[in-house]
């Protein structure tokens, strides 16, 4: 009961600060924006807290569209869940919009912050991977580590493919770090372009 | 942090179980409901949080019109803080609706869980009291514990006065508390009457 | 099909220009405002379009708490079906605070407006009345239209009673023309006090 | 102010189908769905109502993010702006998932109720078109139409392109009509599959 506790009192406080960000708006894609946060050892998505209908932009403002629920994401909890594996201490993530503006701006926080950047090539992915929806996570997870040599990223971003728009994704340890980050890079982004 | 952190878990999850609770509708009053919750030793409304908007009724159940906020209650904000003066465990409060039968309830209900029940009789206010809106609390609150033997109660209810809806009051010492408990006096009511 | 279009189209429009009027908050009582339109020659609260959970105040603005429905009102609906027998151009109406200040505008701007202004003096309601929750609005109705010289009021307030609020009350053709004339109203109180 | 108050009584009786039609959830792609609706000779995104926010999924219901808004699309509203320009009667339109099923689903069903059914493939994409975001609608538009044997299609999807999700679109004489199709759509697709 006291980490449930604990997660949603930090969910709260988190979507607090993402929906008074008016400057991330220009940051949510248009398959709209998850906020996840898993329990420690999580298993499936019934083990990872996420906005019910997630995030949007109403009046030019972030607003969830629903409460904060277990099982409330599909895609964003397979991959808090495969990361959690790897990483047992990145239990929160935020998927959010990527173009090659965005890229330039990840890439040079990324070397100012000393994160460890990555990029998911997804034309690269095998056929057999991309049968099930679902099962491409745990290879997606393999090639962003792949390509940071080994390390696991904080900040990644997949090349879109046929039927799928590109995306970024900020990873941390809960998701009042990972709203206060991604705010920051909203206001950057705002400023420079 | 840590204690904004789990006061804002446990609200959330509290209103969890009040907007899953059909029957609680019953039982929400004209002037509509507040949750609230104060920090430890609260000196006002900024420190106790509570329901932007009330909840009310929509669709039949009970919803939240607005978030959870710091000083979004000013009536059931003002009643905690001065109750925490008094006892500085009961921390968590939660309005309802007020009529002879749902006296008759609670007086059972009390007796049966060995909850100190007591009655605020407004029609006994002092003139000088009523003078200044938000100044009668510590006096609505004296005459509580007075009614109540010089106990604190956990439950009790204001008769109407004129230009006042009567409503009842639970108190507790978390709103996860609270919300279970008003839930289950919500089904009791619903199966009695 | 027609008039169902046109009457949720007039709501619409007339909850946006409320939503929007931040100095109406001021106006919106402990019970919260509810804005009806009801059907030529309605029968019961069925026949009256009204807001599910009535509107309430969130961030500071006007806010209504759900959607707009037949049947979401049961106290104003049954009034202005009350209304309509009197007068069937008298479609739409409004509640709103009351209290001495609110009453000296409401008699000015009534004068200015050449409105027909009245009030209802519960303290006057008879015994027999009260009984039957609801039995007591032809009564009500009645008394505001003889306090004013048995013409229909356009403006009226009740004054509280035990455990009741004092309310003010618009009445008009429409909920743009009344949402409208409430935004006004709301502005110059905003302005004198 | 006629024309305005019919078309949002419309678009709010259109709302209440969808978020009522459970079936519809479906049917809603990750880009989430917007229902739009354009004055006549509609001349850019100003001219067309549409849903702030999208419609999305909550509790497993169809939502509606925010409020219908003028100007609160910009891709729907561009495509239904440019479909008026050849075909004054096609006010309203809907955008909703797309995948082999769904085809095949539409197909049929555009058969049986003697519908123009399209396709744009975006394969064929000239380059220069994919220039500026937004300038591809002309283009878009004139192959669906081609692709019918130069007569406007009723129902028709775009096949995904890299970072393009596949979608399909609905159109009619206003989001009423629209809605009650697309709703008999949705509940054909969950028979089916």
């Amino acid at each position: 009961m006291k980490e449930t506790i604990e997660m949603m009192g930090r969910m709260t406080l988190a979507l607090e600060i993402i929906e008074s960000c008016s400057e991330f708006s220009s940051l949510i894609p248009e398959v709209r924006t998850n906020l996840v946060y898993a329990k420690k050892q999580p298993n499936d998505s019934e083990d990872v807290l996420a906005i019910d209908g997630r995030i949007t932009i109403v009046n030019g403002m972030p607003k969830a569209a629903g409460r904060i629920k277990w099982g409330a994401s599909s895609h964003m909890a397979r991959l808090i869940t495969e990361i959690c594996k790897r990483d047992a201490t990145l239990r929160a993530g935020i998927n959010f919009a990527n173009n090659s503006k965005i890229v330039e701006l990840l890439r040079d926080y990324s070397k100012k912050k000393n994160w460890i950047f990555s990029v998911i090539d997804r034309s690269l992915e095998p056929e057999r991977v991309k049968i099930k929806e679902g099962d491409s996570m745990p290879w997606k997870v393999a090639r962003a580590i792949r390509a940071a040599d080994n390390r696991i990223p904080k900040l990644f971003y997949e090349k879109g493919a046929v039927g799928k728009e590109p995306v970024s994704v900020l990873l941390g340890e809960n998701p009042i770090q990972v709203a206060k980050d991604i705010c920051k890079i909203a206001k950057l982004y705002k400023r420079r372009f």
